[in-house]
């Protein structure tokens, strides 16, 4: 049953600039319990670098792959000895040792062994609830130290809620401030052994059952315990009320083994959709991680009745959808979104609706809802792809007047220099930073709400928009042949340097003009023409390759993955492989492609060649190894590619199933679908959806 | 109709150390919407001081009284010209000066003209409406300034939001911190005519509609309106939602003038139980604003639909009861709990199941209930009491069983020395701060709990608690005739200086020997016995208030309103002068009485001797007008003093009536009820109930 477990490495991505973390969860759940380091820097976003081996404990929720640092809430360690005598690190934290030879992970499932604690150390989860057990084998007394004051990164706790309700029973909650400005969480902690307490004030020790305090913490004492001490910690993002129904419904009546055993079920039916045939392991591991990595957000946020914190910080109840959040826009719109609407189209409604809740609650569709906090990181109003690929794929029961009005009100709204985008018909540079991206990604959107607008037969939507869609043609200069800056007067912008860089200070997002230039998703042949024809394109996108990785400016380690002014590590180009598919120099898309996923793919902790960016550059890897992409990530075409595998297999969640074979070696000859030879280089979501056999047949180029 | 509130003088207690405020509120009303001052220190703790004249606006909750500083939420101060080019203070705000002679103020209603920006500014209330009225006069654009950033004293904003809905309409929240750590507020705002508005990131301009930071405000231009401008804000602690149905239940459809006329006769029907007739006219303002300020707190904390913020974080919705909060109980168990027995009997039941509220969800009665936060301020669990006596008045539907287990916990807990009382049957002064204090306050407390014990039958705790209550015994220094503290060994604490103080560093709570020696209002005569016997007891009063007010140490402000060492501006003394009563030498209490009614409450802004403190200063006056005093204010007996009024008369929620009437001037020689000869000093309050006529006879001592 665990066969395809056996192919997933969690510490894939936990070095470099991956930003994952090895801990347990279960597909899209809102526990992510997992081991944190103390930071060391960017790299530790995540709350975890391989590089490191310094324990600061376990904390129940973690942010996968993204480029900010926040969460890790409730931090559990276990300890033996004296808390207020042991040794402090310089934030007045315990601290332990360990070594990744006693460490181990797989979906659902962490182990750490911690020699100076003499405490082996198992964490597991249901969707809401962390389960921990921890066998002590010294002779000193077993303890745990709930830390709620614990935060780093961005993150700071405002006032922390400690209360032992019984001598098996702890309760609190935690509100912070930070990345997400308005962060509260509450849970419960049931333990199968009865335990005496401390409570700390930070480190003053403090009497009494319960606390209220900036910085609350307390330590379990559960004596020398007969046998390894389990405890369920459910969490809510609405009440102590909420964290005690999640825990009754989910794990109330199982044990340690059950739970991780029902983890390593939901992870197998998860992954399972996709099987694929591979004398290469280690492609099968690259495969299966990052089609586990794809699946830990958005995440499950409302409690089991339903009930859920709002981006009006506010609880609301509503029975007709489960909220979730965590949407990274920018993004996991991509390939991410796409892929979801593949492996879970099940789900696809209640993110649809969880995004319109966030525009109800403050008028505006969420950029990068961050715990239904906007965080305003990243530029585009790229709700709208998700949603409007949504309702196109027929995934969303969402009022279709509900959805026009939400993602027009993005596109209308004033900041971020959408209103001069409005009123040039581009941004100009002088009056807005990033203005070639925004530029960009705003008319891409755009065509989203254009598509919306037309499958409701609104007409004067649909000519606006389609108009605004095509405002990337006026930042095309052909001199240079680059998506460049115009001042307001309609003048190029000087002095031009494609290869120039410097975070949040120029004309591009965490990129430059070389890695924007061909962000034109909705309209390549579009595109092509303006870059003169296909025979000029494709040498632009031999030289983006090509060229030489030397930038200027102060490069940011965003920008990462590179071949030539290519940067794989980070999402602009995402789609760019995939545009040789549009011109007769497929092969070359095809090398491209494979060269990324042998090179910027590996089955090593710093395997990843930039932030993992909550799954989307996993995302990349499964469409690009199934061998089609969401080029343009609207409407339900991909884009042929070159397949990884002899064979892969989806199950859909109709029944059907597609497989997808290679036969052969080198490059794509023809492609056949169900016997018949596709002539485009387009699959549909409906050719999909109907299953069957689609055929590559491969060659070496003559 | 609204001759009682030609009585109330708002004014009183806003300067000196008062700490009232002189804005617009319904008896009880969450909505306190009121001027205020940039603070100049701990006298500012209202947000108002009447030496002010420097306006920063009109903000939506105030604390009456207190001795610490929080709230001040939603601040709204109508403005002309540039908001970004006037001038700030050292905080960044802007301000415009004033006058008292276009400042009034009565019950429900507040005005003041604002000559620098020339309009005239009106406020009024309902339950969770604060309304707004500015009529401007200039010729530049009417603006009103909203500032969720807005705070001062203790508070600290940590999130704000605002969102514009439509031209009428804006909403928001502020999530706080400080002396209560975590206080959300949420607001909706609906003009009656338009506005354009700029969004502000402190003082940074925001395009957009709508704004999360820590900081936010919006400046709303109205243009140059034909008439002034009317605005709605609702408020919740709960959501914005609940704010919007706060405001659709009790202003939706009322304009200024109804809501103005509402709030007046809400205050009529509250004050108007209470008729007192007298010559002198500042008695009557005494008496009905001492009334007026006794009914502004606890307040409201729940919607209308019953949704309330709970003391774990987070929003419950009990229909059963409707929640209160703002509990100062060290202050108010004293007079204004017994008060509200008489005035507003059918709110006491909500009162208790707001406490008992608190205890389910944090495991603890509330001391210091500021927003549902446990502010842990002053000592004792004067819950108990409040919750006794209102159980033994038959006053709660509150299951008794409940009732016991709550106030158990607060008895058996381990903190602020209770577990040394209960060890060592009195707190050693070397273990603990204030043991003196605390020793004498728990074992009053614990009185209370043996007195629900025995309604119950429950003669383990009857014992149990009994005898903790004659703790006091142990205190008591017969060498000195002090409460004095002890060391752990049982020797008394050298040196001893009954008129030293010092703040949170003695055995006395903003006090010394002489304010706290006589607190024992559980067994006076036991006390009398301590003391040696009535004469050396009436001696001892007798040098109280004879005494050199001189004192040595660091005194604290608390401490005011000195007669000799008898300090009425603060809490410990208020049930001294009664103390006669229990002697031949009831005279001596009289005049004491008077005394300190006619000189520790003036008809004068800085006229209150001391903090308010939520009303406590005020409710002694109401009983000491009256005629009778609840020394004891558990279990309904009421000891006479001496009546203000030729004639008081009191109407009951039963329908009865009380008269007191006073005939002659001088000593009370006799006091009748119902033509019966009471031969002792105390009133039950099963006889108020009855109604009747209670006759004080008076005559000059011979």
């Amino acid at each position: 049953m665990q066969q395809v477990l056996d192919y997933v490495d969690p510490f894939i991505g936990t070095g470099g600039h991956g930003h994952t973390f090895p801990g347990a969860l279960v597909p899209f759940g809102m526990v992510q319990l997992s081991p944190d380091n103390p930071s060391k820097g960017w790299d530790w976003t995540s709350g975890y670098h391989y590089s490191d081996n310094i324990l600061l404990g376990f904390s129940h929720t973690h942010l996968s792959g993204t480029g900010v640092g926040d969460m890790l809430d409730v931090l559990v360690m276990p300890f033996r000895g004296d808390y207020q005598a042991r040794a402090k690190d310089d934030k007045g934290r315990i601290f332990t040792t360990y070594g990744h030879d006693k460490e181990s992970a797989s979906p659902g499932y962490y182990s750490l062994y911690l020699p100076e604690e003499q405490v082996q150390a198992e964490l597991t989860a249901s969707t809401r609830t962390g389960v921990h057990r921890y066998r002590f084998d010294g002779e000193q007394d077993a303890k745990l130290l709930f830390d709620l004051g614990y935060a780093q990164n961005y993150d700071k706790p405002v006032v922390t809620f400690l209360r032992v309700e019984d001598k098996y029973t702890l309760t609190g909650y935690r509100l912070s401030t930070g990345w997400a400005k308005n962060q509260p969480i509450y849970f419960v902690a049931k333990f199968d052994a009865p335990f005496s307490h401390q409570l700390l004030n930070d480190l003053q020790a403090v009497k009494g059952d319960q606390l209220q305090a900036e910085k609350g913490k307390i330590v379990l004492n559960f004596g020398k315990p007969a046998k390894a001490i389990e405890a369920k910690v459910a969490l809510s993002y609405t009440s102590i009320a909420g964290a005690k129904a999640n825990l009754a419904a989910e794990t109330a009546q199982l044990g340690f083994e059950q739970v991780k055993q029902q983890a390593a079920q939901a992870w197998v039916n998860q992954l399972g959709k996709f099987q694929v045939e591979d004398a290469d392991k280690t492609n099968k591991t690259k495969f299966y991680t990052a089609l586990y990595h794809a699946f830990v957000a958005p995440q499950v946020f409302h409690d089991v009745d339903g009930a859920f914190f709002g981006a009006d910080g506010a609880v609301h109840k509503d029975k007709h959808y489960g909220r979730y959040s965590l949407f990274s826009l920018w993004d996991t719109f991509r390939a991410l979104h796409p892929l979801l609407t593949l492996s879970n189209p099940e789900k696809v409604d209640d993110m649809v609706k969880s995004m319109l809740g966030f525009y109800d609650e403050t008028g505006l569709l969420p950029t990068w809802d961050l715990m239904s906090n906007e965080t305003d990181v990243m530029i585009g109003y790229h709700a709208v792809p998700v949603i409007v690929d949504a309702y196109l794929k027929g995934l969303t029961s969402a009022n279709p007047e509900h959805i026009m009005a939400a993602i027009k009100a993005s596109a209308m709204q004033d900041r971020f220099g959408i209103d001069l985008y409005r009123q040039y018909g581009y941004i100009p540079s002088e009056l807005e930073v990033e203005a070639v991206s925004k530029t960009l990604e705003y008319a891409f959107d755009d065509w989203a709400i254009a598509q919306m607008a037309k499958a409701l037969d609104k007409q004067d939507d649909y000519q606006l928009f389609s108009q605004r869609a095509q405002s990337y043609r006026t930042l095309f200069d052909a001199s240079t042949g680059f998506m460049r800056g115009k001042d307001k007067h309609g003048e190029w912008v000087t002095p031009f340097n494609p290869t120039y860089v410097e975070h949040r200070n120029t004309d591009y997002t965490e990129a430059n003009a070389w890695q924007y230039s061909f962000f034109v998703p909705h309209d390549v042949p579009g595109m092509i023409e303006l870059f003169g024809g296909e025979s000029p394109f494709v040498a632009k996108l031999d030289e983006l390759f090509s060229t030489s990785s030397e930038m200027q400016g102060d490069v940011s380690p965003d920008i990462s993955g590179l071949i030539g002014q290519y940067a794989h590590g980070n999402e602009p180009v995402h789609h760019v492989a995939y545009l040789y598919a549009f011109t007769a120099d497929k092969h070359k898309g095809e090398a491209r492609i494979k060269e990324i996923r042998d090179t910027m793919y590996l089955a090593q902790p710093d395997g990843l060649a930039g932030n993992d960016d909550l799954g989307q550059m996993s995302a990349w890897y499964v469409f690009s190894a199934m061998g089609f992409y969401p080029l343009n990530p609207v409407g339900g075409e991909y884009v042929l590619g070159t397949p990884q595998f002899e064979q892969a297999t989806l199950s859909l969640a109709n029944g059907h199933q597609l497989s997808v074979k290679k036969e052969g070696e080198g490059s794509v000859q023809s492609v056949w679908l169900n016997g018949e030879k596709l002539v485009s280089p387009i699959l549909t979501h409906q050719q999909i959806l109907q299953g069957g056999e689609l055929r590559f047949v491969m060659a070496p180029r003559s």
